[in-house]
């Protein structure tokens, strides 16, 4: 099987996570943070670890303050929520995925406005864009670095800049980014950075970060025990326990701590590289087979992992059927949950197939794919 | 090493709970309802027998019913803050754990009023007592089945009943239940269950359980997306995507499957026979160490899973770490995240150490952890 849906999830994962997931529930499947003895201690020492190099990859200084979720949609909720009260001003592009959108308009039920701004038929949105969306009581920017659909990359940094100038808070969603693009939150000035441990980042399901750097409140949306303050009935006030309530995914985090020292030992330079090569040549591949419509921006420096296509003559989950059934290549097809990013680049009724890069795909997975789509071409 | 902490997490877990964890990472670690290739849908064939084996454990019908969550504390966040509001009054124990109390403390702010109804030093309450805190306004009860502290098992039957007669929501915490008492949804009269994943179910940590029995509304605490109704930017109303919000942990929920079709295959009469031999042998073990204070009923019916205990001369996290250096016998210390518990039952200053056994223990480890108490108390 060739699978070509890395933004759905990475598959696989370096060998050394799934030892770790292992190695977590057999040798050191205790309660971290519970008790007191070996088994507890290491599971402890890993989340801590994983803590450390987390920090690392997107250059925090203080690991309390990478918060270990469930998935990016929980940390999506958690800043999201957790930064905005009643009376506040939250914006937005419509290139976003459900698990900002959703959030965001759940949120007008308590008084919190929003203004999601309309990127470029490309995907591509600028800050000035975003800035002139500014309003008196806006407190938070939230965008998407890659978007899940088009693959387009955002300027964060120029967005960054712009919400420090504008005294707003930057929230990004790295879903598509983390481990393959380069994220300084220091530098980008990056307030919040939210994304799933499973995708880039090469950890199991189940995982998920916020990453905090911004000293303003986050209201915690759960509580529960934290093995801390053990005698207080009120939530501790103090990261990372304030927001991290029962127990953790110990294996799952187990495995994520080794699929970040994957990438800070390869570096996202050259995870980048390699996933940029494979997706060039895939669109040189495609771009001359008349019947076919890639989304996105023309030039390679602007998109990242994901290139999502549709073939005039067949839908796109036929199409997808084929690809799997006939030629063993696992995509993406239908909505990809977000529907104002389909309303962009125009596919809202039709949806399209997305063909999605991992660092794991090799050059001949990307000439099946052309091939595959070659012939569907010809015969369709 | 001799593990007696199972009342913070069950290990070991059956092999095969292993075996399909590694079997979800690497043959079908594709994102389940995202995708519509082969691997994707194995992995949402497999989250759909595992609600379908809960739906069994537990006695409903539907189950699409069955939430899955990330922890129990995740679970309990959801059932409590999903059908209270500002207005309502909910009564719980004096015997809950955190997970309980936090969530219930923090809905203070939220104009939710509480009652926390005292249990008996030895953990127990009745559904009399429970009964006379109702008030016109009272919308929920939430109690534990089986207290973490103490090991005392709560009347659910009568509560549940008791709950139907005046038309109030009955909440159980199954936390340290599930998988080892027998629960029937219907016929106590349960209206919502949570429970972890990774405890008596024997599943991966990571994984928690909300089982819904009832008609009324359950808000969402958390939005994103559902790989359904993708062209909705409103979270989908239908069960069990509107509680469900981002990936699922795949890998934990395949090994939560597991540890399901183990406890129906076995049984829970014959997990709780097996764990209650073992409690009756070490509490007759150690109940003539005359510097020891065993915590909890005195009749074995009443409990459970755990008992706690203190040793008149040395403090309890000084004897969790004797026992776990010296002997290698696991067991957890100091403060349960139990605060009310703890008073209950008079620990609030010193604590307690807690035993707690799993399916897997064998007689041979409580001989060990009597004599490793005898031998303490001798020489302290």
């Amino acid at each position: 099987m060739i699978y070509l849906d890395n933004a759905a999830t990475t598959y696989p994962k370096p060998e050394t996570v799934y030892d770790e997931v292992m190695r977590a529930m057999k040798e050191y499947g205790a309660n971290p943070g519970r008790g007191s003895h070996a088994m507890a201690i290491e599971g402890a020492r890993v989340i801590y670890e994983t803590r450390e190099n987390l920090a690392k990859l997107f250059n925090i200084d203080d690991p309390m303050r990478v918060i270990l979720t469930f998935n990016a949609t929980d940390s999506l909720n958690q800043g999201i929520k957790g930064v905005l009260n009643p009376g506040d001003h939250v914006i937005t592009t419509t290139m976003e995925h459900n698990s900002v959108l959703r959030p965001i308009k759940e949120l007008e039920k308590y008084g919190i406005e929003n203004t999601i701004v309309h990127s470029n038929s490309d995907g591509s949105i600028n800050a000035e864009k975003l800035e002139k969306a500014i309003r008196i009581n806006t407190k938070l920017i939230v965008t998407t670095h890659v978007s899940n659909l088009s693959g387009t990359i955002l300027p964060i940094e120029n967005i960054g800049n712009m919400c420090k100038r504008r005294n707003v808070l930057y929230m990004l969603d790295a879903s598509q980014s983390a481990g393959v693009l380069d994220i300084d939150m220091k530098k980008y000035n990056i307030d919040l950075l939210a994304a799933p441990g499973h995708k880039g980042l090469l950890g199991p399901q189940g995982t998920g970060i916020l990453i905090i750097n911004c000293d303003d409140e986050i209201k915690h949306l759960k509580e529960g025990g934290t093995g801390s303050e053990s005698s207080n009935i009120y939530q501790p006030d103090f990261y990372p326990d304030k927001l991290e309530a029962g127990t953790h995914n110990l294996p799952g985090i187990a495995g994520l701590n080794e699929g970040v020292k994957y990438i800070l030992n390869k570096g996202t330079k050259s995870i980048y590289s390699h996933e940029k090569k494979l997706l060039e040549e895939f669109i040189k591949g495609i771009r001359n087979i008349s019947k076919i419509k890639i989304y996105g921006p023309e030039d390679i420096e602007q998109r990242c992992g994901v290139v999502s296509v549709n073939l005039e003559s067949v839908d796109s989950s036929e199409l997808a059927f084929m690809l799997d059934t006939e030629y063993g290549i696992a995509v993406r097809p239908g909505l990809h949950c977000a529907p104002l990013a389909h309303k962009t680049i125009g596919t809202e009724n039709i949806g399209a197939v997305r063909f999605s890069v991992g660092p794991f795909n090799e050059m001949t997975d990307i000439k099946a794919a052309v091939n595959a789509l070659k012939e569907i071409a010809e015969n369709n």
